[in-house]
């Protein structure tokens, strides 16, 4: 059973991804989970407070997973295989919640702001660091490691938006296609 | 000499990517331009028509670059590239209205947002055909052609975010890297 804070938090993120953060109000969010503004106000003190707990629950589930992956002592390509799982499968399971972390982060106070793009700056170079690495060894093609890395992170990115419950897509079968069109696109020996 | 309605436009667009279409206000505007909002209001009816403007000029631009691609004779693999080099150029050569052209569309208006809805699933089917008659002829690997028209669409995303005059990039060694991956991605034969 979910608390109501739970409850609030989801509904705060679809509202916040129907109407963005800047335009979603705190007497919204009242409406849509059948609460007066004061009572609201008892479980969440602002509107920020809800956008940090999205932004950094989700900072923290790619930071582990990145601890994960590197701990695991696979090579660079499996270890880009596995990042790729890991960014659609949270795309895939909250993509509510990860719209709001893509889009919506710009909107975080400070200090929160750069405790984010710290966050995100350190995931970044972890990853490229991987694709380095391939490069290095020769398994991955000679390209520049930043356009690499942000080519793969951007090509991520619409699945959350394109999923649906409704369209009954095949889990295994989008994370196939998908990491064959990037980890054969990175793979040097052609 | 730009003519003081241009100016407004590309002022508007700036606005626009920094605080977001909803939060810009026309007196915000009328501030930038050093206009009083009575005078703005002389120039731009309204802060929709802006958005308009931005959305519909970058839509006519893609669909310019596809009828030349389409009508080129070329293959579907050639095609692939020249399509992926009408993207990087448009978002290089106009990043702060692309910005704005990829992230503020929703907030377009009736019968405006259906228009440019319409426009780009059109777009996105003669992309998506090319990459089946790819698939047919057994030059790109067998995928769901939607799960890679999305994966090199979102793939493009980031680069009127990421660049700027000063990282002075090499255009063509961007080109080069993003093609290479993405198109070796996309064949077959490994």
């Amino acid at each position: 059973m979910k608390t109501k804070k739970q409850v609030i938090f989801e509904e705060a993120a679809k509202l916040f991804q129907e109407k963005g953060y800047s335009a979603a109000s705190m007497r919204d969010l009242a409406d849509r989970v059948n609460l007066k503004a004061s009572s609201l106000y008892s479980h969440i003190k602002a509107k920020e407070e809800i956008l940090q707990k999205i932004c950094f629950d989700n900072a923290s589930h790619f930071t582990q997973g990145m601890d994960t992956v590197e701990k695991s002592g696979q090579s660079p390509e499996e270890k880009v295989r596995a990042l790729l799982r890991l960014h659609l499968e949270i795309a895939l399971d909250d993509p509510t919640s990860i719209t709001v972390f893509n889009d919506e982060w710009k909107h975080l106070e400070e200090p929160h702001l750069t405790r984010f793009l710290n966050l995100r700056r350190d995931y970044e170079n972890r990853f490229r660091t991987i694709i380095q690495e391939g490069i290095a060894s020769g398994v991955f093609r000679s390209v520049d490691p930043t356009v690499a890395l942000f080519t793969l992170l951007s090509s991520l990115r619409w699945i959350h938006y394109w999923h649906r419950p409704s369209r009954k897509i095949d889990r295994e079968a989008l994370l196939r296609d998908v990491t064959a069109i990037l980890l054969n696109g990175l793979r040097s020996g052609k």
